[in-house]
């Protein structure tokens, strides 16, 4: 499995990712899941993968090499396009969503043979100069969504154990670090709960129209920043916990 | 969907179970999950299902009428049994399980042949008069899995959500006030992410021992005491996010 948070907000974006994939549980590995794209001052892009490891990599390497692209526009002009060419982050979307397109086009019947699902979802998330900083969800159809002030993060892989505190926490208008502290404990939710999402982590923070990654970094086993999130956040759940008011009707022998 | 939990402890039991049923988000309904099953004195039962819901109310329409059981010790005795009959939790859950393969017998192929899975999964938790409190998770085979000091608590239906609270702080040693408090915060987590859940709730709590039901409530989606602790949880989570330390190796103009 894999676990990917994108944040989104006013000051800027948090992406995370774990570095598991499995073939089985007997069958574990490492492989970076979060692929940042920047020429400081011109464009940030970062891409985050979850689903069929082969699917995604076939992806990421034609986003790499280029690929033949006809932009939606009513130019309809067609060119060789990379994520450091495209002139919009619309356009950026496009072009992934072309590319998982186009490795459908490669090896989905192959894998219909096999019994193996077409299975891939991204996270893209860029600024480029002058231009708008956008968070796209892309699905395995190469059709996508975007992040709003509204619901300002998107997770893919296994998102549901960590998905209650960014509902209670997490707002556009959070600040980086607070960002960052929050997808961390999100983090932290999951890898105790599922054995195939796993450390390392990496991790990418993006400030607004800064156009150059502010912060890239891996986060190993054993991170002591890492660690000391996930202790006080245990130990203020239990503070928490022990101020909660008594159920009123519950009878007074019991509690 | 469905969300139910059990939480197994040295001071006895707590069963919070939703009640809503859907087929399609333009198909819902309530029905009560949570059937308990007392003689004071002599022992208390309760059971909460998931899943297709026309197998769950066979089940429980069978454990009320009583079925045909072969207990599986060394006297392989038949006889008719209820749940007030049985001489132990173990053999509860047997009948349980037993009723459950009764009904795949009866309904099992008619659902394969609308492409509709015989799909139900169960908690039941007890005790009677001399003998031990016990936890069971019963699956759609009839086969099941107790409730053990390492591992004290079953959920069923929608249980990711809910899951990390649960991990964090609940243990075999909290006490059943305290236990009622993360039910609630596990059950409202659950309710904010995913709609197929839904109040009211029902509530059984049992005191180890006492051999009668402690407190049985439905809670209703206007309860004041549901209402404040999703409301303080809320509060003390923000109040967690700030104290939590920033991570040092974010520029100092981000934060």
């Amino acid at each position: 499995m894999t676990y990917c948070i994108g944040l989104y907000m006013n000051d800027g974006m948090v992406m995370l990712a774990d570095t598991r994939t499995n073939a089985g549980v007997d069958n574990i590995s490492t492989f970076r899941k979060l692929t940042v794209w920047e020429e400081p001052g011109d464009r940030v892009m970062a891409l985050m993968t979850a689903g069929n490891l082969a699917v995604s990599q076939a992806v990421v390497n034609l986003l790499h090499e280029g690929i033949e692209f006809c932009d939606l526009s009513k130019s309809k002009e067609c060119s060789t396009e990379t994520l450091l060419t495209v002139p919009s982050m619309f356009q950026a979307a496009q072009l992934v969503g072309a590319a998982v397109r186009e490795v459908y086009k490669t090896d989905g019947k192959a894998l219909q043979a096999q019994s193996a699902n077409f299975d891939v979802s991204m996270i893209l998330g860029g600024q480029i100069k002058g231009r708008r900083m956008r968070l796209f969800q892309i699905y395995s159809a190469g059709n996508f969504i975007e992040a709003t002030e509204d619901t300002p993060f998107f997770q893919i892989g296994e998102n549901k154990y960590g998905k209650p505190i960014l509902d209670r926490a997490f707002t556009y208008q959070t600040d980086l670090a607070t960002a960052v502290k929050l997808s961390f404990v999100s983090m932290d939710s999951t890898l105790r709960s599922n054995m195939s999402v796993g450390m390392p982590l990496d991790m990418m923070v993006y400030k607004k129209d800064s156009i150059a990654v502010e912060t890239r970094r891996r986060i190993e086993p054993d991170d002591q920043y890492f660690s000391s999130i996930s202790q006080v956040w245990g130990s203020h759940l239990r503070e928490a916990q022990a101020s909660l008011p008594n159920p009123p009707w519950l009878n007074g022998k019991v509690s």
